[in-house]
């Protein structure tokens, strides 16, 4: 059995890895870390775990923890892990960062997006950013994973082939997310109370918003220069889902009659199949099905379509996967899967909860 | 392997007994039965099953499911099950029957409250009402359960132990029900459109809810006596989950010291931990904490509260569950495992969901 | 022009009288206080007012005040009003208090359900409830009117011709309550945040809400004699709104023929008609109707229906109105009203919205 | 008086009218229109307006109509109102049609994105497209108002100064719009329950919405030139509201100093000031403010914001509105005003609910 503690086991990531973590059957919890609720018993925190875990949640020691665990999820806030780490550590113990700590390779970036300084920077270029699709090979060496953020990698995963294959101008590309209420965490405060948030919706940290760079870098790689971007996230009524809409023009490519042209649905489809058709957690959906964020509730799915416009040239496309789970926790349990060489859905193969 | 066919497939039950079975380990469908998505694609109906069933729907065979399954759950409209059973399917499948049908015993009660002339009365007698903490020796040995209604099952659950005791006055009993959406089906329906449904909330069917016989006839069994009380269901703007408020006088006990007077609130807990202390799905909750339909989501949990109040000499009890799972798909899954000599819970280990 | 302040503009309830009061054609508003907000522009709190209300919010100066508005509107925390008044303020102004504090006569009652000490017990004796359906003729006079609770106003109308008839046994009266979230307030906590609210319902307070003896002591001056009753409080996902759903037994009546028999449908109907017939804010559904809180959201309506189970002999009675409106600004509006001799409705003739 | 008659006045937008007019000191109601309710109670169809309405509906019968009203209002299906239309109706009473029917000049491109043949095309051209802030002039002098679509009012208003300015791109405008459900009207449709709509989000209708051409004609007139764009609707799990997200390439400007450069901050708000600062319905937020549906739920109001990306050189329009008030109801309120010379905002100065 495989040793598992998690630092931020209250917050509603943490808690997503808890409900995860049960029913996979070659970890074990030995680490309910929370701050802020020391000494408490968990279930009384989170009572769905009543009669189901009875341990209480303990302080953050990260030596004793390095000590007990073979693996440690810190689903904190920013800034903190890094703050936490070092070699001893890393010797002892693997690590799966869930904060933004690790995903951003130029320092310089990091601090400037998210305003703090980075207390452990010679490990930035160790981490692997774990996005399993893309970079599966690295996370199985890795000793420390930077678990990709919720909006990143609904954005990044739709986009992810057409700009490798270099289908879309990447100057046009537009991304609209729009994000369940789970997202902004459980922390008390007026905007996310029920009566703010529900018959509501809004767009929020326009042009500023902390994945920006994220996704801009991730897809950087893919497309083998710089990508700048618009995101636009909006918080949505509904606890859990990200949905987002991205808008590029397509470029011309070669016909089979050799003149050039816009791809096809049918061309455009093969490409996205080129990458994900053997991917249990992504599922590129039929022509003209869009993808809804209920249909993936509570899964490891990403579910993807898009629709070509040939009136403006555009593709718009669309995925949609639970924040809480291939946004944070389903994702971080699918890097330890991969990072321990255990089967990469186990404890993930959950079908999406309807209605 | 446990051939399993469903009759009904496409409602939400349905839908959700499909969730449960495909992680059923010892089980197979064989059918996925729907009259009005006869040939299409079953994850054509229920996206969130895209690329995890590849089946088609299939019209209503009962001949040729008896022969393929081991196993019919009938997820349908009251009567339909009635009036598809016979011997010679009885002799070659068990049936989980999800419907009214065979809940009630005396047939003069279920043609009253459901209106409708009851097509095969000769297999009341014989059907198990399956509510498996109660009467799990009887589902052992049945070829035909009678799956429990979703208010039943919290209502009679959140109940029976002091029923059963004695301990309150029955002819007090007051039921005042809160159900999700889900529970009114699939149908489209203007009073379940989402702008009627959401921001709102109603009382329905105020004395007249067909599930009011079958609580009263359940209970009666516990009291060993006639039981009449009044049941109020009321629609909440919530997908999932039932929650029961009920009311009752307690009745005076034998106190340690010879004294007759009300029980304390520690009897009464340990009444309930008498009959389900060592029931996996239903959780006594502690002293004072109220049970919330979240707290269960997605689960096969039934939670139990109670609050005495010293002040009226009532007990309080309330109790939640998912309308979908014990309510409905879990415990005809549970009841299932019982029948074929499973492990009770066997595909039904789901913690609940949060958020 | 009748010059009106409020302090605590800037909760839920401070904010719906805002929107009242602006459509009261006889009403200036002269004072937005909120202590949390001093000198920050009430419309970037509440941005619906943004172009609305110029004003900025302004700290609590009672005696201020006193000399500048005719009347004060307190929309505080429990104590608060009780603690800022005098008689150097009731000479020069009238107030409508929307706490608890002049509601129950009997001050340890008070100091007993709230748990603090009530700084002008002096007043209690003078101050007037308002429920102006039952005491329109003392609001007239009043110089301080005690605004009733939400829940209050929902649970007394509700049950108040038959109590004040002598028609239902109140020793067997039992009030289930349901409440949109606003009523919970505008604080930052964590069980108000969104995701611990929305798909959820739970009971809370059981036995113990503050409510309760504010509806026995009305209660009881309608029906002569002590009551005492079960009130359950239930917290449901919507913003608006409180439907309550009381039990209790018939009593006999004398019929045509002389003998004795429970009331019919009929009866009891004339009876709500007795009281409430010429009442505008005051609905008596038709036969059968059962009131749902999103017929009433926006307006100053309660809408009432029963039902009568022959079968257990008890009258189910339903009541609905919107807890910032009815339960809160409008009543305290329609307060003011009556104070200052204007008709009563005015600023309140808001059909209601749907959806 | 004004005697207004309603065609459709069971539909949400229509039972929306009735709700506004009931409030217009000007207008009576003397025909309420549902051919799906004819002989019914009004009160019985929307029991908010028990006691409010006592008339019953009535079918259609457009001379009649003519004789009775002065106006009538159309919130019908696409296609009915030419169908009814005929110059002995028109010379008699004006109409304001909520449908599509005369929104698009061109009949060929109604008759290919409606697919249905128009019934009275000559009419097109006397039509007036009722965009109140836009055509305010020839609203006052039609005798047929073409009342503008929900999305298409949100989209056009928040654009429409810099498109009119040649302020942006108009080749890259991207409208990404978010709806609540009321929009998709009262008809009973599976993805219309209330289970379907809850906890989800999906984009709908991509590339091929309706609403597309009639914005493209709106801003191809400010932009003196043919547009073509891209517009996505959402749907939302709320009652109300529509949130437009638009993204555009600044074009340069002259600056003071003679450079060109892109438009600052303080430049783009003087052009949305020059055209909406007097305007009464439309709000240009302060700098970063993002409007929210929430803020003008219930109300006529229009809420702008915006934010300039440097990165990208794009600029983000943002928009919200009612979508059954200035989305429909509201609008045709507004239109009705000035036809009939009325001050433009009587029955309208309704200050947004929150929450």
């Amino acid at each position: 059995m495989i040793k598992a503690g998690i630092i931020g086991a209250t917050g509603y990531a943490g808690g997503e890895l808890v409900r995860l973590l049960l029913g996979h059957k070659e970890v074990e919890i030995v680490w309910y870390g929370s701050k802020s609720y020391v000494n408490q018993k968990y279930a009384d925190v989170y009572q769905n775990m009543f009669q189901i875990v009875d341990e209480k949640c303990l302080d953050d020691n990260m030596e004793e923890l390095a000590r007990q665990a073979d693996v440690i999820f810190t689903a904190t806030p920013q800034g903190y892990c890094a703050s936490l780490i070092n070699e001893a550590i890393l010797s002892k113990t693997k690590v799966v960062d869930l904060s933004a700590d690790f995903r951003i390779k130029d320092v310089s970036v990091y601090e400037k997006w998210y305003g703090i300084e980075h207390k452990s920077p010679q490990y930035i270029e160790e981490a692997v950013y774990g996005l399993c699709e893309i970079n599966r090979e690295d996370v199985k060496r890795a000793r420390l994973v930077a678990n990709p953020g919720c909006y990143t990698t609904c954005s990044i995963l739709t986009a992810y082939p057409l700009v490798k294959e270099g289908l879309i101008d990447t100057d046009t590309l537009i991304i609209d997310a729009k994000s369940g209420t789970s997202g902004a965490g459980r922390g008390a405060k007026v905007p996310n109370l029920f009566c703010e948030v529900n018959e509501n919706i809004k767009a929020y940290g326009v042009a500023t918003h902390r994945h920006t760079p994220e996704i801009e870098e991730q897809l950087g790689y893919a497309a083998g220069k710089e990508i700048v971007l618009n995101f636009t996230p909006h918080l949505v009524p509904m606890n859990r889902g990200i949905l987002v809409t991205e808008y590029a023009k397509l470029l011309p490519v070669k016909k089979a009659d050799g003149s050039m042209g816009l791809p096809s649905c049918e061309e455009i489809k093969a490409v996205y199949d080129k990458y994900y058709e053997k991917e249990k957690f992504v599922r590129v959906l039929d022509k003209g099905a869009c993808p809804e964020t209920k249909w993936v509730e509570g899964s490891n799915y990403t579910d993807i379509g898009f629709v070509i416009d040939e009136r403006t040239g555009r593709i718009i496309m669309m995925g949609a996967l639970d924040n809480l789970v291939k946004g944070a926790a389903g994702q971080a349990v699918q890097n330890m899967n991969l990072m321990f060489g255990l089967e990469e859905s186990e404890g993930l193969a959950l079908a999406p909860m309807f209605p």
